[in-house]
């Protein structure tokens, strides 16, 4: 899936072959068993992380979590260099998304030496993990999910004019919000009036900064009515786009003009008049 | 509906074959009775419950209730020794979902006695409630249910990729905010700190953790923009299997001229008056 | 629309008669008048009873705002007698929908003699404008909530599967929250627990409550995400059923069988193969 | 776009033809320029605004940022007597709604003289990038946007029945909490009440004000899963609208068999094969 995009491969061979079929391919024992290996490892070095980043368990086991990520982190690396090694085209592979995302996966480790912290964005390695669904062949999932991919994109124009009308309001009411509750209660200034009305409009609705003069109390109130029913805009763009990728249109051609997409009840060809 | 899996029941007679009329049929009157007396039982032991977890109630009539308790406790272990006793398979019986909800109705309390505050797992009690829908022939409401769980089955696998989808948002998202933020803004391990990416995803927003720097409260803002928006996927996920549910077009094409998108209840073809 | 519920109405006379027509309808000048001023006249009462439970309006202007509360229930109280008495039928008004409400409206004012803040509940005259759409002809606005109220009736059965679901879910949540935080961390009883996870599914999220323990936020990790992908089946109940109410069935019927329902492109009777 | 609703445009000669030229069309360079300088200008100037009511920020910068701000004032102003001289008919343009919109981007800081605190007001000057839609030749997105205005036009009326029902809804069982919990626990009063009613309708659940009483939490709750439920209402009606204004089906009946429901693109009737 990663190499095959129309060029002709490099012929591999000896050694290089074997660690291909093994590491790239899936469909051979030894190939899904690495597969399986590997999602352990990921999901194991993702919860070390984890378990490093909680205090009461960092002071009892910290030198053995540190041990254990040094550990995944040079197992990522050798993983990394071996498929440096055995693919046809290494460059083309580490510019790839899987490739960037395994580079990723290790550097943090070797970063945080000069900059402590870094290493929790070894969860990073979780993005790893879309692998599963070429691992499993989980090509059921990678339809449905290509499906919902597919009505994303296509509502991709109206969301983005829904999410610029969403900010303008949100901008304007921010500052408004700023001017009638002003900074004693806690709307500071105008961009954090604006995450205000951020979490108001959305319903999240922390409650660390809420508005508490009359005035101040009937705007937001209206913010949100109006965020209340301004989510049914990008609920009602994604469903009729799914709506409209789900909907199986006739797959039959004409016979004379050979145009396609005709309705599935359609008797003659809508553009040239022939029975199909 | 418990029982009618296909193979032959043993014919039950005498007293057994009453008991099984009145216990697990609800056409006749004396089973009918019987039915509604156990949901009301059952409706009064939650609530006994319940009540003996409030504080000023339990110091009140903690002694009454508690007899209470065991009353309903040996009642539903003897109708559940009676369903034993009366039914032809009991084994299948007991492995069968009702089975196991019928004696998870009355471990608990026997539990207790072993290990105090198990008792409240009684509430559980109210799983058995779902046989209201056989009983007061509810067959309308149940076709319903079947309707939406179909929807909701034919929705799983999108679903799932969505699940998936959200939960790596969710950790990574964590992460960075643990990065952000810090054990002095509340967010004290990557865990607690994926709790609150997930209670501000969902737009629950408790307040309990909240962003306090602006580029937390700058990434927060992301993270709610992103939740307002992706509840729009699985709504209109479960809008389209709802409505090719509950739409129920005929699979048959007409012999005559082949259209077909007939609906359910068609005789002629609506196209060429062939009948279907 | 109260009085033509299909028997012969008495005939009025003289003065009844005009009374009626002024009170109960809507086409003449006076009648148009009447309700219009009736509305004004709520609107008022309504925005006096809110102001009078402001404390520092009520400490200013209580006096004026009582005798205005007063001067509102009589004039209600006189239009509710003449509208028993221009009335056809006195007990149908009386009994009706309207009816009840405009006893409603009046009664409150009377028993705060008795019992004092019982005078709030005059907010109750608000309901009296839902003849503002038929006052002001809004029968297009009308034609439309009956448009919404048919698409709820129709889902009526599914949503009340959902809501038991719903409440079955949340009492078990409730109580297995209950048994992991404790009355130590605000979860003092069953029923607390159960108003905390009704908050949370539906993703309100106060913060009054909060889990704080690790298990008890991992189980409200779940019921938010539950709570999260839930709110779909509503609005895709509903969404489904406003669909087919909105869709427009062809209207004819078929000549020869008479029967309709025909989608808009059939050519023969679905039922009895007539041409159309 | 702003000036061609129907009657003849005076013939501009000179430099007020130029100046219209550069100023009021995005499609010769030097128009293209102007517009995007100036909504780098606009955005710029926001952002000034926006840093200027960040206290840290206007202690150290205020002066500069002071500067700016009539800077840009200024400009806008010039840009604005220079809008009024070269386009045709003066007054239309001042009274048209972009005409209004560059009036009051100016308008707040000569104004903040007067009454310090309204230059906050400068952030309407975002509305003028609504232009942006014209200058970026963003056709696609203007139908797009289009659309979901046509939606929300088509919808305005089952979501006014919704919002009255909804506002009816609030005052109601605002008034009901107030005489339930009382000063004490926060709703001191029924607009208070009323606005804790609508931040629970809507799920946004800041917690600043929340039920204490049994009573009042279990009214609360009810109120809750109505909100749940209700918000699947207007996410319904907008759903309908947008796949029906999405759907383009042509009203054109075929002359030989009368059917219609033809697709937009349709040249023959896919019934019987006849030229519509």
């Amino acid at each position: 899936m990663e190499q095959n995009n129309g060029r002709q491969e490099p012929v591999l061979t000896g050694w290089r072959r074997r660690g291909h079929e093994i590491i790239f391919e899936a469909e051979t024992p030894a190939g899904r068993a690495f597969d399986v290996g590997l999602i352990g490892a990921i999901l194991a070095s993702v919860i070390v992380v984890m378990l490093e980043s909680v205090a009461v368990v960092r002071a009892r086991h910290g030198a053995f979590l540190y041990a254990l990520e040094w550990g995944f982190t040079i197992l990522f690396t050798i993983e990394y260099v071996l498929r440096l090694w055995c693919v046809g085209r290494p460059w083309r592979y580490a510019t790839s998304f899987f490739g960037i995302i395994d580079l990723l996966a290790v550097l943090p480790t070797y970063l945080s030496v000069l900059l402590p912290g870094t290493q929790y964005l070894l969860v990073l390695r979780l993005l790893r993990i879309l692998r599963v669904f070429r691992v499993l062949k989980l090509v059921q999932y990678l339809s449905e999910a290509h499906l919902l991919a597919k009505a994303l994109q296509a509502s991709r124009r109206k969301i983005t004019v829904f999410l610029f009308a969403v900010l303008t309001l949100v901008v304007i009411f921010g500052s408004l919000m700023y001017l009638i509750e002003g900074p004693a209660h806690g709307f500071t200034s105008i961009p954090r009036s604006i995450y205000w009305a951020i979490v108001t409009l959305t319903t999240v609705g922390y409650g660390d900064i809420a508005p508490q003069t009359n005035l101040g109390q009937a705007l937001a109130a209206m913010i949100m009515i109006l965020g209340y029913g301004v989510i049914a805009v990008p609920t009602g763009i994604v469903t009729v786009e799914l709506s409209r990728a789900t909907h199986t249109v006739s797959t039959r051609a004409c016979p004379a003009c050979g145009a396609d997409g005709h309705d599935a009840d359609a008797v003659f060809c809508k553009y040239c008049g022939t029975h199909l």
